[in-house]
């Protein structure tokens, strides 16, 4: 058995490199990381396993926080809101959950599965199924390899419980429960379709909550040492720097459950002249340099500060910032044909062929 | 046990009295009756039983359509959609249902039940929850009673099928209920929270069946033997005749999950020089006359053919018509302070005081 205790200040490295890996996305890790911090004053203690140690028979509970995030940091900063809704899957299914596991590693839904895990005593899978974070419901490793949508459960703190019990496509559950989230507020607690271990082992994400924990530590320590942090979080996650420059504006709306917009950014030092568009829903999408698009999704588009090398959140940027925009490695399951179908530039809308910075 | 066997006749006729008991909602009951027709060929047949004759802990599932009427015209023609809301409820939840029984007697809510019990081997239960039909999930006897809002189960026949698990009012089962209603197209079949015999018998609205078979019958009597259907409707329901005239517009929208808009009926015969304007949210709600408010829920407004007496439906009334407006007497439920807050034109967003066109 490889699971290990999390230490506080694991935690703290998730906050900050989770922040990075979602893109702009998955909220703000700050509310979360201050409920870790008054859980684990209580004295929880939450264990981090290998998802090659679940039984293929195990079922494991897939939580996040559902829709735009800007309203999440109002709305949802009570731990307990997740660990309902994987109680609520319990509950009503006679699921009996063996793990807790993030739907996607990015900002704060990095969190959400370690506050549902230390309410619910319950070890964390060491996996998710975004490698990032994504907006949409079918924008998942676990969609592209086709597994069983549903149950959904979301949960609204004001106490209304809803699920989305079957769906004949992704898209449908993207749909349907999106409207609930909608009316819940743009906002919702959601407990997943719960995934059997031999799932997670073929369709995870696998050792994403490390991955995320280690480039906060590079992070946090070049912050301490007065090193770069860009250059630590390219060293550490094998990125690329794209471009450095100034937030000019920000456009944003927070509609259909989501948070929507573009940022400008204007080039500084060896990119002065040069001016970046960014488009966003909840995540950064595509990078434009001048008119022409340099990245784009799957690719990991990241916004960060140019000091201290933390995340700038789509719902948190703004004018007068000074920013490195970077790009990371994909996840490889979205670079196949399927994967690109599910979150590709044309599954946001954009007629753009889909060209990797890493190619 | 009065339980008895409904006969195809009584069908016939509980389609032409439900429809004018719709108020003009509920829906055509058209295709409720083919369907019955046709169950009724292959062999099934109805018993409808007294409320009384439940036991206080027998379980009875209130089914009902939800959503814009002029959809499900083309969206909810299959007899097994409402079986399988029903069916939902009990997979998941575990209940053993008694009997069916309507949520509303309006239109073809009224036939919902006969066909989900045809399917499902029940009974159906001689009640519903509004003694006509009405819009949105809190106008009912039962949320006057302030009984349970919740567990209620959606069915889109495109497969899609969701729960509102909990809600804390009766207000936010109608908003999370309808946004996901919207969703499937603004129409889904639902099964909404289970009934105790005990609840029922407090608080249902007693032999509603019965009474839309007994108004449809006198109207088709008077059909067949020439006489005048409006008088045997006023006769046999105690109603008073509100307006004549001629329909000389009509302004409808499918909006949010309702059918909305205003008619106009410019008068003949007696109320010549008149002109009656009535506005609805799938049912008929407030009627003026000249400028003034002359009848209004939860008063029953009801269109009729003035030649056959039988419903015009707020999406299929329309130019040229000749309409007969009459007001049949609310369920005294509705009349006290509580059902008036449910009910009352103030409900409906009129600044009106409720003054009974039976006082």
């Amino acid at each position: 058995m490889t699971a290990r205790e999390i230490a506080l200040d694991d935690i703290e490295s998730l906050a900050v490199g989770a922040w990075i890996l979602g893109t702009g996305g998955g909220g703000s890790p700050y509310l979360g990381l201050l409920n870790m911090r008054r859980l684990y004053a209580e004295g929880h203690r939450i264990e981090l396993m290998s998802p090659f140690d679940l039984a293929d028979d195990d079922w494991v509970a897939v939580v996040s926080n559902m829709g735009a995030p800007l309203v999440g940091q109002e709305r949802l900063a009570d731990s307990r809101n997740i660990a309902r809704a994987v109680a609520m899957q319990e509950e009503l299914h006679g699921w009996k959950f063996r793990a807790v596991m993030s739907l996607e590693i990015g900002g704060n839904n990095a969190i959400q599965p370690l506050m549902a895990a230390a309410h619910l005593g319950l070890p964390v899978v060491d996996a998710d199924t975004m490698g990032r974070a994504y907006p949409e419901a079918q924008m998942t490793s676990v969609a592209v390899g086709g597994l069983r949508p549903y149950p959904c459960a979301l949960y609204d703190p004001r106490g209304i419980e809803a699920f989305v019990q079957r769906v004949p496509s992704w898209k449908w559950m993207e749909r349907a429960s999106r409207k609930i989230c909608t009316e819940m507020g743009s906002i919702a607690s959601t407990c997943k379709a719960p995934r059997t271990g031999a799932e997670i082992k073929e369709w995870g994400i696998h050792f994403t909550t490390s991955k995320a924990i280690g480039i906060g530590r590079r992070v946090r320590e070049a912050q301490r040492r007065h090193e770069d942090p860009i250059a630590a979080v390219l060293d550490e996650a094998r990125g690329t720097m794209l471009f450095r420059g100034k937030v000019v504006d920000v456009a944003r709306r927070t509609t259909e459950g989501f948070l929507r917009g573009r940022a400008i950014i204007d080039g500084l030092d060896d990119d002065r002249g040069s001016r970046l568009e960014l488009a966003f829903q909840n995540e950064w999408v595509v990078a434009w340099r001048d008119g022409a698009p340099i990245a784009m999704s799957p690719d990991l588009i990241c916004v960060l500060d140019s000091v201290s090398g933390n995340a700038f959140g789509t719902e948190t940027i703004r004018y007068g910032m000074r920013a490195s925009v970077v790009a990371l490695p994909a996840p490889p399951v979205f670079l196949t044909p399927k994967g690109l179908q599910h979150v590709g530039p044309h599954a946001f809308g954009y007629d753009i062929e889909f060209k990797s910075v890493f190619q």
